[in-house]
């Protein structure tokens, strides 16, 4: 699968600005709207594109569609409605004991796709596997960020397609890893993102967006 | 400043995943092209409503805009031309010694925008000031990783509108810090986006994006 940089047709700001206006931490899903097909192979698309450190993609997205399985997550998140009711639900999850291994499956991919003999990719690797082989508390750090570039261009990307999102924080990592034996697959779950549309009674979607403002959050040195 | 969730024309999946596709982490911008004013506000705006944990917004997006900064910077990053030559150069930073007056300023901002009393926010408030209380390594983790939903922002909203960036972590985080003064305005830096648009000749660009399969990343349960 190489991917071609193809020709990009530029949105304007406005439409940009008015699907980021749009929003927001949907708390309550409409548990009967489903998301077209298309739109949601788009946001899988999204999260595969989603850029890291290297082009490492230390991650995988767990999209729970079984029912029996979000019912057993729900009380490991609070028993938020969220986590049954949304059309979707993805579980953002880090590479776990990432090492020289991963490091050697992204340089085959490397070769791979670029056509490159391994032998032209060592310098690369060898900046990956030092990066790799800092302390282990401290590689998985780096890599939870990199998980959560992956959540913001998930976020943007469903606003760009009028498909609601809520990211989610609080819930028991543990235990989901547990329901979902994740960490038989290599696996730790990280953050949430539910993802459908909003009932018409939610009670978030109506409320002004909080935020400083951008004379405040933007500063020019 | 009330935002209201305005209407949202959905963009086609297909223009979304152009966008993304067309995306990469330029190494070598065009020294003479600017980005227009529209496009750089509507990113400055985009920054502004990126979503994080409470919303909160723990953060601070410096735009270094003068020239003599920008080449002081560059040899804390391996001396990348991408600092001093992309149009524009955004340091990502996370607030620090986050705190209850942090929360504080951000309930107010609540009950300002919203038009609540303080005391009807009591319990939101409680929740936040127990995240914040955390050991501060903890914190600073937490608020580091929001950071990164707001560089996930970025480059996907870059991307729509057709301007180009490159992420950057490869930089001395205490040189930049010190170069410019983030920490007496109450902030470290994290991570680094530079913005504009790509030369002709950028190596990047016209390389193959190595993703590993669709099948491989998002993974249904």
């Amino acid at each position: 699968m190489a991917i071609t940089a193809a020709a990009n047709a530029a949105a304007a700001p406005e439409t940009l600005l008015a699907s980021l206006r749009w929003r927001a931490a949907i708390k309550k899903f409409d548990a009967e709207k489903r998301i077209p097909a298309g739109a949601w192979t788009a946001l899988e698309d999204a999260l595969t594109l989603a850029p890291s450190s290297y082009g490492l993609q230390p991650w995988r997205f767990f999209v729970v569609d079984d029912p029996s399985l979000r019912a057993k997550l729900r009380p490991a998140a609070w028993d938020q409605a969220q986590i049954t009711d949304a059309d979707r639900l993805v579980v953002f999850a880090v590479k776990k004991d990432f090492g020289a291994a991963d490091v050697e499956r992204f340089v085959e991919r490397v070769s791979e796709v670029r056509r490159l003999p391994v032998a032209a990719l060592e310098g690369y690797k060898k900046m990956m596997l030092a990066s790799a082989s800092l302390p282990p508390e401290r590689v998985t750090a780096w890599l939870i960020r990199q998980v959560y570039i992956a959540l913001g261009v998930f976020l943007t990307s469903a606003a760009a397609l009028g498909v609601d999102a809520c990211p989610m924080e609080g819930f028991d990592k543990d235990k989901f890893d547990e329901i979902l034996g994740l960490p038989a697959k290599g696996y730790n779950s990280v953050v949430l993102a539910a993802a459908g549309y909003r009932a018409p009674d939610d009670a978030y979607a109506s409320q002004a967006k909080v935020r400083f403002p951008r004379e405040e959050v933007v500063a020019h040195l």
